[in-house]
């Protein structure tokens, strides 16, 4: 009998469908004592202590099915060489996260952020030297998968231009013109916004570093949705400082949730949030038909009908 | 010779510009003496000083090309009994002030003002209820003139319903549905968010009071980029007191700049703004066509191309 370890919880009603649509499987919604943690054949969710303590022993696990798009915090390398399948929500965190992104952009750009500190201060001082529009915009999004494609479409309905990048400068939906990893300088010269969209692989692993930001002549703002160790946050803070960047936005850090020792909660310019860009407001119906239908078809031939990540690439 | 009384400064090439084009045309820049404003002709932009000066005595002014989107500082009355046109700029508002719409709406509920609150507090806590998705709200929007058909079309580009109001229902485009201002109730009992985009007039004024806001059942967003007065301030600040608001943004208020002793300053789930979403970034540049195309029929015939205001409506 398949074991199906729920480790993020499901609405009463979901359950109960799984129940009555896989009567051949058993849905623990328990975590089980770490000797019977071996049976478990498919996890729903994370938990580092589960996870560990499955893959330390001898086990049945075959697939994996997380609650995110990102999946570099899951143990790639064991995954694979234990064949397990791996499977994430990619697609699901798009809208959210460039609502989050188009909201960061209007919210500096309409000065939106200026008044919400000047009115603590009963300050109605007219500035409008301070104010853009976003519609006159260039913006440059590292990572052409679905986020950044989502938020490339959000932005050309304000009448930006759309620059993405990827490995080999393939089109995506929603851009204005894609270039590879290897050829943006051209596109870098007139970015007015830089995004990371990016998965964190070995690759993108401290790519926005001094080297990066010391290219930048158009003094654009900067903002991070991908992944914390993506950006170099000391080199980040020395472009924030001396210019090379006018603003940034950090929904992810090196170190989350953040230290109280980090110089980043007192750097000017820059606004922090608590890695939220990507919660989904009705996320259990979000994820329940991506569950159902990956479990269907793995109770029937054992692999997996959509998102299923390839563990060599991380993504 | 007509005597063109520049108060709003242009560009020094559109200035020689004007000059080159309109030989017969005597363009100041510095205001006149008191006895000498009757000769002005034509007005470009407002100063309440000089106006006054100028319909209190005998003069020959024909026209004023007002630099705003609305009129109502002007005095309506006067300029028809005197026969004197009145053009504004409405349009070249919409793209900024929809911006600022949008912008209010996300920060709200992506969580970025509260980020900014949570950064000064070295608050790093998730609070996943707290955020929502714009994508999958209901939006009423009072006006469907240019600024209201922008908002409508950018925060349909996320996914929303859009509802405009106007005096007949007609339709207006980038709206789903238009109803009549005297029709609303079904569309109210849907609405996530409230947007004024009404022009001010003795109809508007006072329109958002305590009789609107107890009609309230989804405890919407409110915004209002209209004009102060069409707000009833008490009231509003009853509505977000007693929970018929969730949460407002105000760019405009019945008193500007607002007074020190306002209540408004203090005023929880309240965003107040300096009357500046509407600040177009190249704003020389969008009104200069304006003046001179209107400029080139003035001078041929005595009458306007384009944005003429109904002095008896008001816009």
């Amino acid at each position: 009998m398949t074991q199906v370890l729920l480790l993020q919880t499901l609405k009463s009603a979901q359950l109960a469908q799984l129940k009555s649509q896989f009567p051949q499987v058993t849905f623990l919604t328990e975590t089980p004592v770490k000797t019977e943690l071996k049976n478990i054949n498919v996890l729903f969710g994370y938990r580092k202590t589960v996870l560990d303590q499955i893959l330390a022993q001898s086990n049945h696990l075959q697939w994996i099915q997380s609650i995110s798009a990102g999946v570099d915090y899951f143990p790639l390398a064991s995954l694979k060489q234990q064949h397990i399948l791996l499977s994430n929500t990619s697609g699901i965190h798009a809208q959210p996260i460039a609502e989050w992104v188009i909201g960061i952009l209007l919210s500096y750009y309409r000065g939106i952020l200026n008044a919400q500190v000047r009115q603590a201060q009963q300050d109605w001082q007219r500035r409008p030297d301070e104010l853009a529009e976003l519609g006159n915009r260039h913006l440059l999004i590292f990572g052409t998968g679905q986020i950044g494609q989502r938020i490339a479409t959000l932005a050309h309905a304000f009448g930006t231009t759309v620059t993405g990048i990827n490995h080999t400068g393939h089109a995506a939906p929603g851009f204005d013109q894609t270039v590879a990893m290897t050829n943006y300088a051209a596109a870098l010269a007139q970015a007015d916004v830089i995004v990371n969209a990016l998965p964190l692989t070995t690759a993108t692993t401290n790519y926005f570093n001094q080297t990066f930001f010391q290219q930048l002549t158009t003094q654009p703002v900067f903002i991070n949705i991908g992944r914390g160790p993506s950006v170099n946050e000391p080199d980040l803070q020395i472009a924030l400082d001396q210019g090379q960047l006018q603003f940034a936005a950090l929904d992810v850090q090196q170190t989350e949730p953040l230290p109280a020792t980090s110089p980043l909660w007192h750097q000017a310019h820059l606004l922090l949030s608590p890695h939220v860009s990507g919660i989904v407001e009705h996320f259990k119906d979000a994820v329940y038909p991506i569950l159902s239908n990956n479990l269907t078809q793995f109770l029937k031939d054992g692999t997996l009908a959509e998102r299923q990540v390839d563990l060599d690439k991380g993504y």
